[in-house]
This record gives C-alpha cells, sequence and structure tokens, in this order.
C-alpha cells in the first residue's frame, strides 16, 4: 500500500479504532470457542466489538491457527485492516538454538544471522509476523536469570551480534514486504534492563547519564541502526523513572537522537505496572506518561483502551500523538505487506516441512557446537579416544532439558540429549559409541541425589576409563522471574563429584546452565565443557567436541566470577585512582583481602584441542599519523604450533590512556575467528578507526580525545602484553 | 585578625607563598633532626625552602611537638603566617568509643555530640585544630571496608548524626575563634564514596544525577549546613569524573547549591591520582583539573607546588582561584585563632590531664553500652544471673583488638578486654565475677584455633552454666583498603562454635566486627550481642549489658544480609514495577529463587530485655489538612510490658505513593529514644512536615508532590502494619 493510502485510512478511522490499534492482547481472546473467551475477556475488561479493533496479537502460533483468527479479524474489523501476530521467539522456534550467552561464546556473527534466519523461517511459516528478538540488554551481574538471553557483558559484542540477528530475521532493508520467509525484530529491552540492583529481577536500574550512553546503550544503538522495525520498553527504572513512561529516554534519545521511527511496544503489563512503580495513581495517568513517551502499543493491559478518549476528549493527550503511533503500527503492517497478503508466510504445508527440517537441525548441529566453550582440559583429557570406556553420570546425563529458557516452541521430547548424542555418534570408522557408553538407570536428581544413585555412579565410574560428569541447573534456574543469589552448582551434584572423584579421578565435566557460575567443588576436574543450554542438537553438538569430530573454538562473553561476593566482575571495568593489576600485592590498592580482581574465566576465555601462539602486533598508517581521515592498521601473525587444525578467536583490545571521562582498562574493538591448519601460520589485520575510539562525553557528544592509546591483539581479555602504543593526532 | 587583615596578607604573598598554603605534608618534614626529613623530602622533592610556605601539616601530634613545630615554622616563615595541625580523629582520640558503625546502633546524637567533644577536648590540647570527621558516607554494601567509619545506610540517620559530631567538634558558630578545647570538623568522603562498585575500595562510583542528589549528598548537606569548617574529596569517581577533579560536583553543588565556604582537602594523594585515573596526563593537568574544581588543600602530593606557578605564568590559571582558595585557608585559620594564638589549644600539662581523663572513659563506657544490639535471645538468657559459672571463649574473649579501624592514637594495652569486663564487673551487691568466668590459658586464633584451644574450650564449657562465645574479625579485616569479598565469620570459629556447641547449647556469641556479617553457622546460639569494636571501654560496657547493670537498647543501621549474594539489601529501596512484598510467593514478583528479599536482621531492629509494645498511630492536623503552612502531628503510645526499664528507638516511616520519580517504599522520617519504666505507658508525638516528604525531582528541584502518603510508627523497618493514610494537599 502506498504511504497516501495509510494516512488515507488514519483519516477513515475513529479514535476508537485508534485506539485499539494501540493494544496487543493474547489469542486466548480469539478463541473459536466462546466459552474459552469469557473468562480472560471479563478478567481483563474488554467486549467483543473491542476486540475487533486491537491492532496486534502475542503469542498465537501455527499457519492454521494464524489464518483463522486473521480471516474472522478482518471479516469483523470495519476497515478490514489486518491483525498481525508477534511472539517470543528467541533462540529459535522449534528448531531450538543454544541460548544466546551460549551462542554468543562463538563470536560467530554469522551464526547469529542463521539462527535467526532460520528461526524467521519456522516463525513466519507457522504465522508470525514479528518476533521478540534481539535481547540487547549488557549484563554483568551473572545472578540476573535473565542473563542466558543476553550475550554478554561487551557492547560492542552485543551490538554486532544484535545486528546480525535483526538482519538474519529481516533480511535486507525492504525485504519484509514481499519475502514472507522474514519476520521484523524487536530489539528489547529499551533500557539497561540487564543492570538490575543486585542481580534480581525487575529491580531498579540507576546509573549515570554518561554510562548509560557510553556502555548500555551502545547495543540497543547497532540493532536499531541495522534497521529493527520494534523497540520493546524495559520494567526497570532508568533514572528514577519507569522505562515505559520515560520521555527522556523514548523521545530525546531513542526518537531523536537514534532516530528510531518504528514501533515501540511495552513489555508485557508495563504500562500499567507505571502504577504499581508509583509514578501513576491510575490507568489515566499511565496511559498519559506511556503516550507521552512515545510508547505505540501497550501488551497485555488496557490503560490506553480504557482512558485514552477520555484524555484526549479532555485535552490532556493531544490526538495528534496517538495518529502518530497508528501510523506507524499501519506503517509496520504495511512493510510486512499484510494489507495485501494478511496471512502472509502462514501455511500448513509449507509449515510441515520447513518447521524442524533436517537441514534446519543440521545448522543447529554446526552452530551448537562453536557456541561451547572449553574451559579445562589438563594433559589433554579431550578429545576422548574412540576406545574409552565412558561412564555417564549426572544430573545432566540423560535429560532433556537443554533447550533453557525462553524456548516457547521448543519441545524437550525432540532433544537430543547427552546421552543419546554420546550413544549415536559415530567416529570416524563409523563404529557407533553405543557400546562404550554406560549411565546409571536410576535418573540423578539435580540437588539431592538418592544415596542409590550416588552409589551405582560410584560403580560405573570404578570400571570406566574416564567418566563424564554431566553437571549444572535446571533450565527453570534461569530466565526470566529466575534470578538466584548464589550461583553455584547446587551441593547434591558436588557431593556427586566428590563420590565419584574417589573411585576416578579421570573426571571431564559437561556443564549445563544458563548464567556464569562460581565453580568451586569441581577443582580436581580433569576438564570442564561449558555446554550452556545447547539446543535441540545438543547432545550432538557436544558429542562432535568430546570426541573431536569437530574442535572446540567457543570463549565466553561474560566473565566467570570466582565466587558471589566479587560480582561485579567483568573486563572493561573503569580505571581507578589506586589500580590493582600494576600492583595486585600492595594495601592501598582497588582490591579485596581474601580474593583477587580477576575472573576465574576472563571474558573472552577459552581452550582448543590445538595451541595459538600470537607474534607481536606491528601497527602502520598511512599519512601523518593515526587521525580521523587515517585509520591504524594493526597486523599480528598467528600460528597453530599444534597438530590439529583448529580456530582461533583473536582479540583486539583498546585502552584510550587519558580521557575526559575516566576510561576502561581495556576494550575490545575487534575481532576475528582465524580457522588454522595445524602448523599454520597466518598474518591477520585489524584496521583501528578514529571512530572506534570515541566515547561519550560530558556534554553527551560522541568523540574522541586525541593522545596516547595502547593496543593489544590477544585470545583472551587477561593475557594481554606487549601493548602498541598509538598516537591518535 | 579582622577579615581586612587577611586581604592585606594575601597581598603581601607571593605567588609561591600562596602555593604552599595549597599544600599539606606530614610531620616527617619538620622533624628536628636533619637526617629524618632527607628521606622523604628527596622522595616527595621539596626542599627546606619550600617547607616553610606549606600552610597545614597531617598527623603529627602531642603538645610538645606541634610547639615545637609551630614555634620553628613562625620563625621561618617570612610572614608568620602559623600553620595548622590535622589528623584522622574518627572515633575519639585516646578514648577510642565505639566505630561510627557502632555507635551509630545508639540512634542519640546527643551521644555523636559527646563523643565529638570529648575527641576535640583530647585532640586539641594535644596540638590538632581540626580533625578529619565526621564520614558520612551512606554505605548499602557490607563488603567495603570503610563501613566501620559510616553510620549506615540512611540519609536521614546519617545527616542527623554527621550534624550533632560538627557541633561536638566545633561547638557553637563561631566558638572556635577563643574556644581551644574545639577543633575544625572535615566532612568526608564528598562524595559519594560508600557506593563503590563490588563495596571493592577505592573503586568506581556511578550512579544517577537524581540518586546522588537525593540519596547520597543528603548527609554530607546536613553536616555543612551544621557548619562544617572543612570538607574532603572522595578518591572515587562521580559520573565518570574523579572527585577530586569534579568542577560539577565541587563549583556546582558544593559551592553554589549548598552555599559551601570553607576549606576543601583532597583526600590523601587524590590529586595526583587524577593520572592513575587517566583523566590527567601529568601533574600539571591534575593541578589544573583540582583547582578549577576548587580543591583549596593538595595533600600529600605536590602538583600545585611542582606546576602551578608554571600553569598561572602560562594563563592556564587564573591567579584569582588561587587566591581564593588561599583567601579560604586564612580565613579558617583566623576563625581557629591561630593567628593571635599559634599554639592554640596545645599544652603539655593540660594534656596529661585531659588525654584519657577517667571522666572520658566513663563517658565512653556510658555510650558505648548504648551501642551495643542485641540481636537474639532465646529463652530470656540474658541477662546472665551473677550466680552462673560462665567460659569465655573465642578468639575475642582475650584479645585487645577492640578499637576498630581508625583509632589511630588509640591504645590496645590500654582497651578493656571482655576477660577485663566481665571478671571486673560487680553485681548489685558488689561482688566481683571474677570467679565465676573461667577461658582457656591458649588464646584462640581468629583463623585457625588450635586443636589444643578447641580442645580446652570444649572442656571448659562442659563444666560451665552458659558459654560466652567472642566470635568476629580482626580489626584489620575493616577499615580503608580492607574490603572482603565474603562477609561470613571466619570458618575456624564456626568448628570452635560446633565443638562447643555438642557439649553445651547455652551460647551467647558476642560479635567483635566492622560490618554487617552473614552470621550463617551460628544459627544455634541462644542469643547474640553485636558488640562491633567498641572501644576503649568495650569489656566494661558489653559487661554492664550481659549482666543486665545496662538493658540494652541499640538496633543497627544497616541492614545484615542473609548472604553475600543478596547485596545490596537495604530497607529503603527504590519500589518496582512488580512489587515483592505483596506477594512473595509468586513468580513473577522482583526476588531470588533462593533468598528472600528480607535482610536477616533489618535497618532499625534490636532487642532488648525490655518488651515495648506500640498503640495505633492517630494523626491530626491544624488548619485544611497536611500542607506546606500544617505540618502533620503523628501520637503513638508506647507500653514497656516488660518488668524492666528500658529504652524503646521508636521509629517514623513513611511511603509517597506516587511521586514524578519512582520513590523507596519507605523513609524514615524520624526517631525517639524513649525511655519506659516497668509497666510504664507514653504517648510520643512526632511532627511531619511538608519539608520532610521534598525530594530531589528530575529538574534537580526538592519539592515534595501533593497526593498519598503512608505513615507507620514501628521499632523497626520491616515490622511495620496499620499504616495511616495522610493525604498532603
Amino acid at each position: 500500500m502506498e504511504q497516501s493510502n495509510i494516512e488515507d485510512l488514519l483519516r477513515q478511522m475513529t479514535l476508537e479504532e485508534k485506539i485499539g490499534q494501540l493494544t496487543q492482547i493474547t489469542g486466548d481472546f480469539y478463541s473459536d470457542k466462546a466459552e474459552d473467551r469469557t473468562g480472560p475477556m471479563s478478567q481483563l475488561g474488554l467486549d467483543d466489538e473491542q476486540i475487533t479493533n486491537v491492532g496486534t496479537v502475542l503469542g498465537v502460533v501455527g499457519a492454521s491457527e494464524c489464518r483463522r483468527i486473521q480471516r474472522q479479524y478482518m471479516e469483523r474489523n470495519r476497515l478490514h485492516i489486518p491483525t498481525m501476530f508477534m511472539g517470543d521467539v528467541i533462540h529459535g522456534y522449534e528448531t531450538i538454538f543454544p541460548i544466546p550467552l551460549g551462542l554468543a561464546s562463538s563470536w560467530d556473527t554469522d551464526a547469529f544471522e542463521e539462527m535467526a534466519r532460520v528461526s524467521a523461517e519456522e516463525a513466519s511459516v507457522s504465522g508470525l509476523s514479528a518476533v521478540f528478538s534481539p535481547m540487547v540488554d549488557l549484563v554483568r551481574d551473572p545472578r540476573w536469570g535473565r542473563v542466558m538471553e543476553s550475550t554478554g557483558e561487551d557492547p560492542f559484542l552485543n551490538g554486532k551480534f544484535a545486528s546480525a540477528m535483526v538482519t538474519g530475521y529481516q533480511g535486507e532493508p525492504g525485504e519484509l514486504q514481499d519475502h514472507f520467509n522474514k519476520v521484523a525484530a524487536c530489539v528489547k529491552h529499551f533500557a539497561a534492563y540487564g543492570a538490575v540492583t543486585g542481580g534480581r529481577d525487575y529491580n531498579t536500574v540507576d546509573m549515570s547519564e554518561q554510562r548509560l550512553r557510553d556502555v548500555y546503550l551502545r547495543g540497543y544503538h547497532a540493532a536499531i541502526e541495522a534497521g529493527a522495525r520494534l523497540v520493546m520498553t524495559s520494567f526497570n527504572t532508568v533514572g528514577g523513572i519507569p522505562a515505559t513512561g520515560n520521555r527522556h529516554l523514548m523521545q530525546d534519545i531513542l526518537r531523536d537522537e537514534f532516530g528510531f521511527d518504528g514501533v515501540l511496544i511495552s513489555d508485557f503489563g508495563a504500562v500499567k505496572e507505571l502504577i504499581s512503580h508509583g509514578v501513576a495513581a491510575d490507568e489515566s495517568q499511565a496511559a498519559s506518561l506511556s503516550i507521552h513517551a512515545g510508547v505505540d502499543i501497550e501488551m497485555m493491559t488496557l490503560c490506553y483502551m480504557h482512558t485514552l478518549e477520555a484524555l484526549v476528549t479532555s485535552g490532556a493527550v493531544d490526538e495528534r500523538l496517538i495518529d502518530e503511533s497508528v501510523l506507524r503500527i499501519l506503517r509496520l503492517k504495511n512493510e510486512l505487506g499484510l494489507f495485501e497478503h494478511p496471512f502472509r508466510g502462514a501455511d500448513e504445508a509449507r509449515e510441515k516441512e520447513i518447521v524442524f527440517s533436517t537441514s534446519h537441525r543440521a545448522t543447529a548441529r554446526r552452530i551448537t557446537a562453536e557456541s561451547l566453550v572449553l574451559l579445562r582440559n589438563n594433559d589433554a583429557t579431550l578429545p576422548l579416544k574412540a576406545s574409552q570406556s565412558i561412564a555417564l553420570l549426572g544430573p545432566a546425563a540423560q535429560s532433556p532439558d537443554i533447550l533453557g529458557a525462553w524456548s516457547w516452541r521448543g519441545r524437550t521430547d525432540r532433544a537430543v540429549t547427552l546421552m543419546q548424542g554420546l550413544r549415536k555418534f559415530a567416529s570416524a570408522d563409523g563404529e557407533s559409541m553405543r557400546s562404550h557408553v554406560k549411565t546409571t538407570e536410576e535418573r540423578c536428581d539435580y540437588f539431592v541425589p538418592t544415596e542409590s544413585v550416588i552409589a551405582a555412579s560410584v560403580e560405573l565410574a570404578k570400571h570406566a576409563d574416564v567418566v563424564i560428569l554431566a553437571l549444572g541447573e535446571l533450565s527453570t534456574m534461569s530466565g526470566e522471574a529466575a534470578s538466584r543469589s548464589n550461583i553455584h552448582l547446587p551441593k547434591g551434584q558436588i557431593a556427586l563429584f566428590d563420590a565419584v572423584h574417589k573411585v576416578n579421578p579421570h573426571i571431564v565435566v559437561v556443564l549445563f546452565n544458563g548464567r556464569p557460575l562460581d565453580l568451586s567443588g569441581i577443582e580436581a576436574a580433569d576438564a570442564i565443557l561449558e555446554a550452556w543450554y545447547p539446543g535441540t542438537e545438543g547432545g550432538a553438538a557436544i558429542a562432535d567436541v568430546l570426541f573431536g569430530a569437530v574442535n572446540p573454538s567457543g570463549k565466553v562473553t561474560m566473565s566467570f566470577p570466582e565466587s558471589v561476593g566479587q560480582i561485579p566482575v567483568f573486563y572493561d571495568e573503569d580505571n581507578t585512582g589506586r589500580p590493582y593489576e600494576q600492583a595486585p600485592n600492595e594495601k592501598y590498592v582497588s582490591k579485596y583481602l581474601d580474593v583477587s580482581n580477576y575472573a576465574a574465566y576472563p571474558f573472552g576465555f577459552g581452550l582448543s584441542y590445538s595451541h595459538f601462539s600470537y607474534g607481536s602486533p606491528v601497527v602502520s598508517v598511512s599519512g601523518n599519523g593515526f587521525s580521523a581521515e587515517h585509520p591504524a592498521i594493526i597486523r599480528v601473525s598467528i600460528t597453530n604450533d599444534s597438530e590439529v587444525d583448529g580456530v582461533e578467536i583473536a582479540q583486539l583490545y583498546v585502552r584510550d590512556l587519558v580521557g575526559e571521562v575516566v576510561r576502561p582498562v581495556k576494550q575490545l574493538k575487534g575481532f576475528q575467528r582465524v580457522a588454522l591448519a595445524a602448523g599454520e601460520t597466518r598474518e591477520i589485520e585489524f584496521e583501528l578507526d578514529e571512530k572506534d575510539v570515541r566515547y561519550v562525553h560530558l556534554d553527551d557528544s560522541m568523540r574522541s580525545d586525541p593522545g596516547d592509546f595502547l593496543v593489544w591483539v590477544a585470545g583472551n581479555s587477561r593475557d594481554l602484553s606487549n601493548p602498541i602504543r598509538l598516537h591518535l593526532e
């Protein structure tokens, strides 16, 4: 439809119809059984008339159901405006990929794009037009349950991953219009939801405007620049004002500075929560704050529907504000081609073909293997040899609970468990591992392993060459409303570890978890493989890595603390006046008495079956030195000095030595996945642009400070040596 | 001296002499042995000439030494300007009072004033003219070592205590001039040092301007309004800029808004640390940032001395800035009467009489007893009966390490240990407890009690009626540069507790510590008395309470967390959109999976040997309701329904239900220490003024929002019921 026709349409709409567009409700209200609708409708205070005006639907899926609802909706809607289906597709639709924190460990933007492309194909053919992803919340506190949904602690990396996801979901600009295998992406949660106090979900967020802009907003901004069509508000406050009613955040920053012209949707119930927050006395005030902040769609509460009309009548809200919001929503529907093709991708026949297809599962398996992080591998315990007998023990050994939270349509009954993956794994000569892998008949509990399962585990361990101990968290221990104040492995699992270790010290721990953990208690493990929640193909991908069919390359994108009392521990902390790194043993430096400032596993860390060494980096700049006109080129050679082909994630770190504002001790400014055959040496090249070292100054401007910088290329954020000194003119 | 004479004096000063006034160095440089001076002088790069210009001296004390230095200094100083001695007198000079966090538990502003008055008498007669107290840093993280020096987590209470200290040190306005038993107070650390990230000392501070002003600055502001003559900068950043170079903080807020016209001094080395922080490239830039921020005195580094002259010459610094600083310093010296009386209070004969006098010690004993907090008292275990046999065990039983950090001139060899206190205690009939209290010959280590001391402890416990287990932290485990990532009691102490508990379950734990602790491991104790670091008279005051000569009345001013993973836990947290208190068992509220949101011991909590009950509060307002013109009067009757006379600390809490900015779930707005005889009922009255419910709005203005408020009067911050609803017109 032409833009002018949309404006025509708007002019034909009554105020009530307009307000309907600004509301989102779940599919319950469109059930074809009247008795299913009655309860929710009376609870929310909606009548049938109003439902025909509601602009978008949450959480309905399936080509048949979406087509039915759309057909019926358009018949009843006076102006035949199509509705639109949105849903929580976060790390896969039915083909579930690793949780975002896991996938991030791949440092592979292509993998993120691929995950999003596959998700979009499955979601769109099942009727969805928009997904609530990417989540770009930067997190420095692993207590927060939603850390599993984040890509970690680095603003630069989060931005790259989010941009890749936007492209994967939406395709190239304009493709949404006629590529019905694409869906609109929704950047969330704007803003800074990952900084909830104490890692407690929904808690207050408070930080300086400088930090907000310089650290927390960068990722969202990147995703918006990549063209995301929707943004979701966050539950938290920003500077004392809940995001959903925060005009400064939404108007001054999101709309005016970032130039976002898409649809801003509240999180679930967040408009009405302005009352709970105590910044609105009633629904009317909640609606007024939200519409003035520029929230276009109210999700799952009816403050707009109940009160906006009266607010317009009384003059408290200018109808033009509402018109702007409606226009943004209609424009999005039009961009998606919904006016011409209200069913869009929804196709029952193709749905069966595409969703959870063999090819999607193969993609997931490949990508999942990239997301695994080898944290420890003493004495080359891994990879396992095909001849070794294996005792596979622990609560996650046979558990299908490996999809992780936010896998709405994922089916655990179709997930490949670790047991299945190991047993089905075929070695190079085609032999299956089935007979080599033994486990207990009794399933092991995550919290309180029974005496009998411990005894059976010990018995199997005694007779095995190696023990694989599959430990971790239930998937309900992370995700929304799943914060933990302690981040240990459950005590019962440590007890199991100890019992097994007494009879067989050759233990490989495979971890399934949604957050960086304090790994106290398993110090005696020979090897630790961090598998996160690996998704549908988890067991298969882990087997690929354990047996060496895939050489692990993942590196953590969030620091693993030594203990919960060390939180927050993150690699790019601001420099202090009494720096620790230069004199860790002196008293009057910034430190604790009882633990170092270093993470147990720092940002960027992960092992490989190969060994890589770095040459000294060399910098070259054309013209008269590093400047706005002349980027610096940093070259370094990396050698795979082992006998195994592998992939190294090389990382470029920069430190701004003197700034107007205190600068982080290092910041990631580039990375590359470098595939190197055994014995191969290759020179890689990073370009550092003056733009890359800009930061938010006190006047909110984004600019660089001339002066000296240190530059390192390294395999992780901790092992930095031999910096190059670079002078910005 | 007349103000005009000071200005005359300034006009006679060379630039070099002026800059000297802006510098503070330690007494080493004034040693009467040249060889003692040489090392420090060459290290700092100072010559004898420069030393004669340096304006103030740090950390020299003793009437004789101060007189000697002053005499020599004035002879050599060209204009005969006196120097001035300052020192770290924090919770007593030689008569050491409880650490501030302990003293705060008294909720007794008179006690703070008294402590400061005694400190001023001792410090001034020993030659000091200014002390670096009160410390007003609000703290919500007990990991921070300097929490012991703070008065806790509440801005209102911190402000009251700080004001009382200012009055205690300085006397009434103008008294400094001729009351040489008074000293100038220095408010520190401006600003927000208590909010260091992760509780790690010297670490970054970051918060919104709204929170900074509304929560963190209130205490300092109160102390400045009480007339404190000095302010000290903090080590940390505020909004990305180190406080010492933070022009917004120091000029816009401290000078312009708060109207502070006294002397601003850097913390130790903080000017030069602007280089470490990375906001200054060199000493010259550090000096320039600091002088422009308005830092008058540079403590212990020489950026001003080395570079200000050149900065003035080059025009980078206007000499008028320097003149202003010099004027403020000379004015302070004049306010202290130093021009007429350069030796001021320093008097060798009176020093012997006043310092650590019997009367000061008696004051300390009385006040210390008020600072003790009875955290638990199952089955009325306390008070002890004179007839009971006591095994006094644990590392703190005989330890004189009970003064706590920041007791510079305190002497542990003159501290009354718990053992001494108990044994010397005389019951009502005059009988000494000496024969009833037994302890081990071997001292018990704080970390690794030997097997023999455990065995001896168990043996004594077996034969005692009751065990007093004195546990806690070494005083070096809190204070500056003494942050802990875990806040447990050392494991060895828990092992001792367990061993003793097996043979005698009647255990009274007395805790010596500098921070709220996680008290896991001593759940089986019958009683817990929090003694903090009680100071010189610690053992005596504790004995007073244990035996019931004093009925305990202290209440904690900082929440004790359940565990380190619950940090920060504090009573006045901001309301969220998914409040916990209303539905703690629902999933989608702000909480952790594994621990409640409540503190183990909440702000305001403490037991008594009496029992108090509160009637329903009644509110009355004259005129047309609560308004700017008409305060609300809240009356409540409190009954001591026990057979013991006691003191109850009654607390007034208020909640602003709807604000422009999200408001805390409750805020302390008043408190009273109410002495009630056994069986007595008394009505107390609080006045709540509209000013009391003002807060910092988004435009930085301090005002109230009309609307509804809840008001409670209660014995602690947790047990709130029956709120009164109050409407502000």
